[in-house]
């Protein structure tokens, strides 16, 4: 494991807050060393710090009086949801409460007619898909992980449909959270727009727990499109798919989905989810439209893969088959870990200006490769974001150190070509040095709007801002 | 006129940073009478409150320098783009100095492989998409007015397209500003996505310039859709209309424009723009795909307006007779004022759940016809988003006094509805109760982030936040 830094605890506010909720929540807290390592962080390769206690809330009043309770003794409040993230996010540093909200799994209102839906934070993308199918409505947001919302919204998550999409920040029309200081708010209501004040919701969606704890989201609903097809293509080189998906993108087809799996990718795609993809690099590809519009997009993509020495594109409109391929895209992070078993991936998330893009992913396998690091590459390659995943032995510090300078040098890279450090896992721990490197004197501005709404820093203490 | 509430003044500081500027600045300061109130507000109902001068900046730096005289002495400054808005945003009710930015007019760069570009703040929607027209690209949001892109951002503008393409917020990838303390920062970078830290663009996006000022903007762009075709129908009632629009959406038929005139509307674009129109209720839309997907669009618009009684459906894609049709449509707030000449209009904005538009559009008319008020509506009605223009005489109190009960009256109601009493023109200074009605104890961290960037309250003060 690579070690996180532990921040100061106060200790006699953590017992002093425990014992309150302890009798407020009964067995709903909970402090056995399990439930508290789980609730630390553990899918990733940062070091598990585990909160000294998990609440289970079931009510945003509930959340309230926790955040209440531990405003008033000063202790660190993490917000939980599946604990899916790469980056650290809830972890405890300093110690203290977890509020595990995966009870709060609710959907409390689907307006069809509106397409929008409200939904409490621990519902997951599937559960609120699976919800919404009957009414011919969908979510399109769909990070690899099947994730609760609130987390979503709260890393600013996105996945393979934002290309078409957006992410997080372009679906959620409003927000209830609890405050730092345990006040309830709204950031706005049901219109599709508002120019009423500061954007709030923008502002609580990407801060990773760190500003207020999100109890409730409305959000935006698309309706299942008349037709899907989905094609696959494959390419003698990563640099020709790229510059097929860069044609593809400058020519405004509305693809739903453009993915890139590289070689090794869809080696271990083949070998996990039992598939015969031919092995070379391959793109994944969705269209959502009418039945005619969604074959010509499928048409006309398959005249630019040819331009680029495209070569099996194979197009299908079978539910089945569409969804296979896809629950293999889906599975790529612990499919690549089997490339390596014992290993752990460290991914990385770059995001750069699609003219970039086979540039920036061609100097990142260089890169691995000088650097002896096996490590496959999977992309939402329509944005200009992929992830690099170094498959690292973690006894071998050679090897980490190794993965650590790639992790540097290929986020310096992305923000040498005006891109981003990360496209959609967020911050966390892991990043905060690159945030200060890509934004430089705005995070100033995003300490001060920390430090005004939560000046004791109880909020996800150590994440997103520098110490 | 109605009265904007005047708050205190500086004096010793405002002479003194004029001193300063004047020497700064030479003739690039100006402090006459005509030119201070062409800065204060004057293109709608709310008294004019002119600054104490008005300098014109070149640079970035300029700007930087300017903000950190005035924050020296404690000086408001004042945004200035092409003063279009409709709320009092440029109003000094504290004196101040004006920043315009008209001359900060250049784009600075076309990305077109990536779909976007950079631009100074005082470039206008038309000036850009004269600019972009011969590369194939356009940026899509077009309030009525020709807005300056910097203004559009700091109101979280829309217009007609929004329906299909967003608003501001959705298509501003990156913004420099310049800070309440005078420091320059970039809130992100090109990449299309991110999840770094706090989202400040956002933030700044509708902040109506009092958390900054807008230096540049890096704009999405979309590829001009290979074809474009416009339609209108005439509906028996208003009701009957939106009814067809809500059909429409939901549906998701993928509608670039769905605007609505109601009778009176379209008896002065009639009269105003030369037209032929009849003079019943009109739905005019504009539909962007390929030459078969948009003439499918246009043809499953046409059975259902069919359901709802339209009439008269006529599409075209003729380029001239699409301009002519929509030229008319953005001239609509100049053409009402004609029903009335010499009568101000005092424009409403809210924004409802598509699925009570058409009750909230009927109880509108209906509420104006009860106090005599001659109230034409225009609406972007696929966001649910429509405009009342009572026609005032500003010398009558009695008229005053019922337009404001309607205004009210109608915040109120988009409000019970769900729905906001701004889509698009923003808070300033005359929505400012209903943003705390709207939001109630969001608002307290509203104040709360503007007092921690801007603690003496000099950027545009006595705007969105009550005093």
């Amino acid at each position: 494991m690579v070690q996180a830094t532990a921040l100061p605890r106060n200790e006699s506010g953590i017992e002093t807050a425990i014992g309150i909720l302890k009798q407020r929540f009964g067995g709903r807290l909970q402090t056995g060393a399990a439930i508290r390592e789980q609730h630390g962080h553990t899918t990733t390769w940062i070091e598990n710090q585990s909160p000294d206690a998990v609440v289970f809330a079931h009510t945003t009043e509930e959340v309230s009086d926790i955040v209440k309770t531990c405003a008033a003794h000063k202790v660190p409040v993490i917000a939980f949801g599946t604990g899916t993230s790469l980056e650290g996010h809830v972890n405890a540093p300093a110690g203290g409460i977890s509020v595990d909200l995966t009870e709060m799994n609710q959907v409390l209102a689907v307006h069809s007619e509106d397409l929008d839906c409200v939904v409490q934070p621990g519902v997951t993308r599937e559960d609120l898909n699976t919800h919404l199918r009957d009414q011919g409505l969908f979510f399109p947001i769909d990070p690899g992980a099947n994730a609760s919302l609130g987390g979503m919204a709260a890393t600013r998550a996105s996945g393979t449909n934002a290309v078409r999409y957006g992410t997080m920040k372009d679906n959620v029309l409003s927000l209830e959270a609890v405050m730092p200081d345990g006040q309830v708010i709204r950031t706005g209501r049901r219109a599709r727009k508002s120019s009423a004040g500061y954007d709030l919701a923008r502002l609580m969606i990407g801060a990773e727990g760190t500003l207020g704890i999100i109890t409730e989201l409305t959000l935006r609903l698309h309706g299942i499109p008349e037709a899907i097809s989905s094609a696959r293509c494959s390419f003698p080189t990563v640099d020709a798919a790229c510059q097929a998906v860069m044609m593809t993108i400058q020519y405004g087809i509305p693809v739903a989905r453009i993915e890139l799996l590289d070689e090794m990718s869809v080696k271990a795609a083949n070998a996990y989810s039992s598939l015969t993809l031919p092995e070379t690099p391959l793109l994944l590809l969705e269209f959502h439209g009418s039945e005619s519009g969604a074959a010509e997009q499928a048409e006309t993509f398959g005249q630019i893969a040819q331009e680029f020495g495209g070569a099996d594109f194979a197009a299908t409109s079978s539910t089945e088959e569409r969804n296979k391929l896809w629950q293999a895209r889906h599975d790529m992070y612990w499919a690549s870990l089997q490339l390596r078993p014992g290993a752990h991936g460290m991914s990385t998330d770059v995001c750069v200006p699609i003219s970039r893009l086979a540039e920036a992913v061609g100097a990142a396998q260089d890169k691995a490769t000088e650097l002896g690091l096996i490590a496959p590459i999977v992309g939402h390659v329509g944005d200009g974001n992929f992830h690099t995943l170094p498959l690292i032995d973690m006894e071998n510090a050679d090897e980490i150190a190794k993965a650590n300078e790639f992790v540097g040098w290929l986020n310096d890279l992305a923000i040498s070509m005006e891109g981003t450090c990360t496209g959609e896992h967020g911050i966390g721990q892991g990043k905060r040095p690159y945030l200060i490197k890509e934004l430089g004197a705005a995070t100033q501005y995003m300490a001060a709007i920390k430090a005004a709404l939560d000046p004791d820093n109880i909020m996800n203490p150590g994440k997103i801002l520098s110490d």
